[in-house]
């Protein structure tokens, strides 16, 4: 199918800007008046008549090659170069399958690109439809007869999540949705916010996406093998609610504050929709979009470039569960539906403590209007413990200094799960992303008694199946400059010889890698990824500066590499990928997620098998939970952590925290517990509140 | 070479208590008035003129049998059994090889076992001595005259690091130290604190630790190969100083500060030695020894007991370089010296921040006499981020809650280098053992220009060779109860079939580890290692509670299994040991690693192929660091971090951390830095200071 020729367009109005006297950053993220700009000459494009539903109106990044001059030149405080803004917009005309494709160019007021894109290629689903999906099933009368089967306390509300359908091969090229269906407590329906989590329904419509109609209602599998029962009354277990109004709260949690009496040690600059932040010879371009959320740019310490660009690329959650139509839970989260569409309103004292700067954006709706999405960022600093110590054990001094860290966070929704996405700087020129993830499993019923091995049961009657996390993290490496290689030390055993008679020598070797591929982690050889600028020296030990990637080994994904999901999840049976860099590659999924088919993402790329020594290259970070389910996990699971550290080596001279000032009481103001709270102590039984005397620091009475 | 027989003592004196009144704790590290006692009752069994140099005076814990009904009591507020309080003690007859083992009971104030131990079966190092060694040394004309040869500037002082000698089977018979030299900045001698591994120097002494006199005085190799050179003319590089007056310091760092209004939410309750403390929910004993620091007995919560006794036990430390002198340096930092005798007396405001508790300990110097050891253990609470966060997306409501920590710390200094040491509690039932390492570099001399694959030149003349820090944490579970077991569980995908058509489905399966061994981690098959009681079931999926281990990955030591390094740090080649437990089992390297042979650890324990399942057994957790020298770990490394967690798994019936009331700002009081810093914007660009409108939370005009 060949996309129509791109169009001009003629005598539309140009482009809004609300600084119209400044021109903004090549890598600022599209300002409401481009996105209503870029939406208006899609419009134009078409008969008024025509209905569009806009999914995405981003900023279509400049050329690298374009824009390296630039930052150069604004490095130097030079004048820098005209770049053209670009958007790019995908979108389909309302309620048909006919998906387009665009770039416009706003600074020229036109459509360079519009086509329409083959079968096959599904957008992301958004907020809106998925409400108004919800609305729809739950008035369809097929949906209403299999609830009225399951004989549901009168009054009971039934909540409905439409899921994105997946991929089978069995009839599935239109864009679909797969409902998840559950019930409010039924003995407290008025609860807007009950964890309807706790309480699956068997019931699973299918809706076509295209015109939001029932396609079918397909009840689930609730027992030990794949056999479907008929739909009959339905037991209603204890609700499990994570509302604290439900909870006998802890009393004995007392306040605990992060006071930074003179502000925060950051700034940031903000200039349109850009933003800059520079904090302890950090300084980054923080931006968000739609897909993404956060994207940090141009990278710098102390004046030398480190990353071209940084963002959480992909991930994919497949579940283990075989039996249709969980078979098909294999979630993108962020091609599916977008990190950034995603991203919670943060709020002041809830989501982060001590001094905050938040961060603003705005998105795009269906109909191509400006989306305002307030507070998607915080930015903030905390204390990460200490940083460095040492003590003269000869007499006794001791230099310490702590760990402050800056940290760079955003929040996303995913229906049932949350996760928590921060960038992680500190003083020792390391960094570190972080992903926590929290929220709520996702459920189905299952049998009372039964167990099964691909989930837990995790509240009576409910099913917590097995699932992997695979995190991609696109990293852009700029390590003093454009030219990089990704190489990989191993630690290896000397044979015993003459020269290692005692067999205890070993020694470490660097292989670069020089080929596009898959590469993995090897802990029992401490295989350590680094990307090096084997042409910048280290001016006192001449090795080759660079920074180790440091992630956490995982367990690939488990689907068969026959199978739709190893297919569709290029980025997940490797720990690292390194390609060449190509303009526009930012997708380890591919750019459409969504019942893609593969063929489209990182391990396609790798395939073209291109040099990548001494190249313009990009590594994906992989990073993976296999979650199987504990009863801890519900209603609402603690975070389960995964960091992958980026550090210097043998880039500086020496720790380049060594300048951070000493750890000192006259700055920290720590307090002895023993002098807050003078209480009597107990008889023969002395309290921390009475012991001071021997701490020679306070005295208490 | 037969122990004499226990010999018992008459008439001394009896032991004194600063209490008499009060019966210690079962548990209780030894007060001075014990150790006193302890050490009046070995010297009576010598002649007044006999000298001795005590190395050990410590708590002898009561056999688990006689612990457990105490504890039992206590937790039900039964009156508690009396048990006889016993001292461990090791000493020599001063300035003889003659090592001493001996048991005292205190409450009959006799000694119960006293033997002198078999050659090759050397004590610990201490503090004293090593001072000793250091002035002899450089009094010795043989050290003096090889100094000489160097050709120092006038007035360069020269200091001494007297190591522990380790094993290689040459003519090490003897407790003797490898002495490595260094010198002060020679251009600024009179810095008592000039970090002198920048300066190494290429004269190794070795000592008697028994006379006290220079063995020999070693040179060592400063090429690619193990040439010796002749002594000559010494080149003085450049120092590296550390301390902070020598840094240009940073100055846009500004204060951050915990504050606890109201204290903080734990609770110590000290009676003589020993120490209670509770804090949301959990309780715990925290102890403190000469070798292993800090010790937890009788860790639970909610009253249930998890873990017996939990201790850093044992690390070891080999070097890559197989040249002699260094293909011995091989420390065993707890059993060679003891990490709670190299404990930094911690200081307000620098070690932590927050509301602090200090416990001070007592331990014992060479002549038996108390010796006390104040602020060795700090305990505060710390903001660990985001405990749980879910977001009704209908309702945009958010639940949220932050994760308070507790921590339990301790830090040693190690001659060079530093660990910190934490153990740290959460309000889901987790906790989590840590071990940051910094410090200083173990350094020696290398020719300029050169390089070499065991190492990296760190600064100009200065190499710090590969080195691995293999810890092993020593893990007593008592899981709802003494009989324990540990399984893992793995992933694994189900073969594709009718059931599994799509080949998405996978399965979790359980094996349960009967014999006594060790046991390792396997990402790629997601390997999860859980303690267990198969006995106590879950109320509602029914399955066995259990806490896991996730311990990350690391590279086993790469000594040849022939080596000494191999055969005496037996915990040192997989993740876990899981062994059947004995009393007084306690270190994995065995109880005197010094020059030890091996045979006396926890492979060695393994080895009787015990049954360990539904039994009372001990975990052994290994954690390592395959340490490649980067520059920017010198002159100070920053932290480099290691954590093993431990979480429930279907031990609670719900997330424990539900209860925890929601994260709100009039609890946490964070501040917008817009609302903090008012500073007129740019012109055309808005500052982080001036964009608060957006916000809707503060102004700044």
């Amino acid at each position: 199918m060949s996309p129509p020729a791109a169009t001009e367009i003629n005598g539309s109005s140009p482009p809004i800007r609300s600084k119209p006297s400044s021109t903004p950053h090549p890598l600022s993220p599209l300002s409401a008046a481009e996105i209503q700009s870029a939406a208006s000459l899609i419009h134009a494009l078409f008969p008024a008549t025509v209905d569009l539903h806009f999914k995405t109106i981003t900023l279509h990044e400049p050329p690298k090659a374009s824009v390296l001059p630039f930052l150069a030149a604004e490095r130097s405080g030079d004048p820098t170069p005209s770049l053209p803004r670009h958007a790019f917009v995908n979108y389909y005309i309302r309620n048909t399958n006919r998906l387009h494709e665009a770039i416009v160019e706003l600074s020229s007021a036109s459509v360079v690109q519009n086509k329409l894109l083959p079968k096959n290629y599904h957008a992301p689903a958004d907020s809106e439809e998925l409400i108004d999906l919800e609305k729809i099933a739950l008035a369809d009368p097929s949906v209403q007869a299999a609830i009225a089967k399951l004989q549901l306390p009168e009054g009971t509300v039934v909540v409905l999540d439409p899921w994105i359908y997946g991929s089978d091969g069995v009839d599935d090229d239109e864009r679909m949705h797969q409902c998840l269906m559950y019930m409010r407590d039924p003995s407290n329906s008025e609860e807007v916010d009950s964890n309807y989590y706790a309480l699956p329904l068997p019931i699973s419509p299918v809706m076509s996406a295209v015109d939001h109609r029932v396609v079918r209602v397909d009840v689930v599998p609730t027992g030990r093998d794949n056999a479907i029962k008929e739909l009959g009354k339905t037991t209603v277990y204890p609700a499990n609610e994570y509302l604290p109004e439900y909870q006998t709260l802890r009393t004995d949690l007392k306040p605990l504050q992060m006071v930074q009496p003179e502000g925060a040690s950051f700034t940031v600059t903000e200039a349109g929709e850009t933003s800059v932040l520079e904090w302890q010879k950090w300084r980054m371009r923080v931006g968000f979009n739609m897909r993404e959320g956060p994207v940090l740019h141009d990278i710098s310490y102390e004046g030398r470039p480190l990353f071209y660009r940084v963002a959480l690329a992909e991930m994919n959650v497949p579940y283990a569960d075989p039996r249709s139509p969980f078979h098909r839970k294999s979630a993108f989260d962020l091609g599916d539906v977008g990190a950034g569409l995603m991203a919670n309103n943060l709020k002041l004292g809830c989501d982060c403590l001590g001094s905050i700067h938040y961060l603003n954006s705005v998105l795009s709706d269906t109909k191509g209007k400006p989306l305002p999405m307030e507070n998607v960022i915080c930015i903030h600093e905390q204390d990460g413990g200490i940083g460095w110590k040492h003590t003269n054990f000869r007499t006794g001094r001791a230099a310490v200094v702590r760990q402050r860290q800056l940290v760079v966070q955003t929040i996303m929704t995913v229906a049932n799960y949350e996760y928590i996405v921060a960038f992680i700087f500190n003083q020792a020129g390391e960094f570190t992303f972080e992903v926590r993830a929290t929220g709520i499993l996702s459920t189905q019923p299952i049998d009372e008694g039964l167990s099964v091995p691909w989930g837990t049961v995790v509240h009576p009657g409910v099913l917590a199946v097995h699932h992997q996390h695979i995190f991609s993290l696109r990293v852009d490496p700029h390590l003093d400059g454009q030219s990089n290689r990704v190489v990989y030390d191993e630690a290896s055993p000397m044979p015993k010889s003459d020269f290692n008679p005692h067999g205890n020598g070993y020694e470490v070797h660097t292989t670069p890698i020089t080929q596009s591929g898959g590469y993995d982690l090897d802990p029992l050889r401490n295989r350590l990824f680094k990307i090096q600028n084997a042409g910048v020296k280290n001016p006192i030990n001449g090795l080759p500066v660079a920074y180790k990637i440091v992630p956490p080994p995982f367990q690939f994904t488990l689907s068969d590499p026959s199978s739709f999901n190893h297919k569709r999840a290029e980025f997940s049976d490797h720990n690292i990928y390194v390609v060449k860099y190509v303009d526009h590659e930012l997708y380890p999924g591919g750019q459409y997620t969504n019942q893609s088919r593969g063929g489209t993402g990182v391990r396609s790329w790798a395939n073209r098998k291109e040099n990548v020594l001494d190249e313009d290259l990009v590594v994906y970070v992989q990073m993976g939970i296999n979650h199987v389910p504990r009863i801890e996990d519900f209603p609402v699971m603690p975070v389960e952590t995964l960091q992958c550290h980026f550090k210097p080596v043998n880039f500086f001279t020496k720790n380049p925290a060594m300048d951070v000032p000493p750890s000192e009481q006259r700055f920290n103001q720590s307090t002895l517990v023993s002098a807050q709270h003078c209480q009597p102590g107990v008889e023969g039984v002395v309290t921390a509140e009475g012991t001071v005397e021997t701490n020679g620091s306070a005295c208490c009475n």
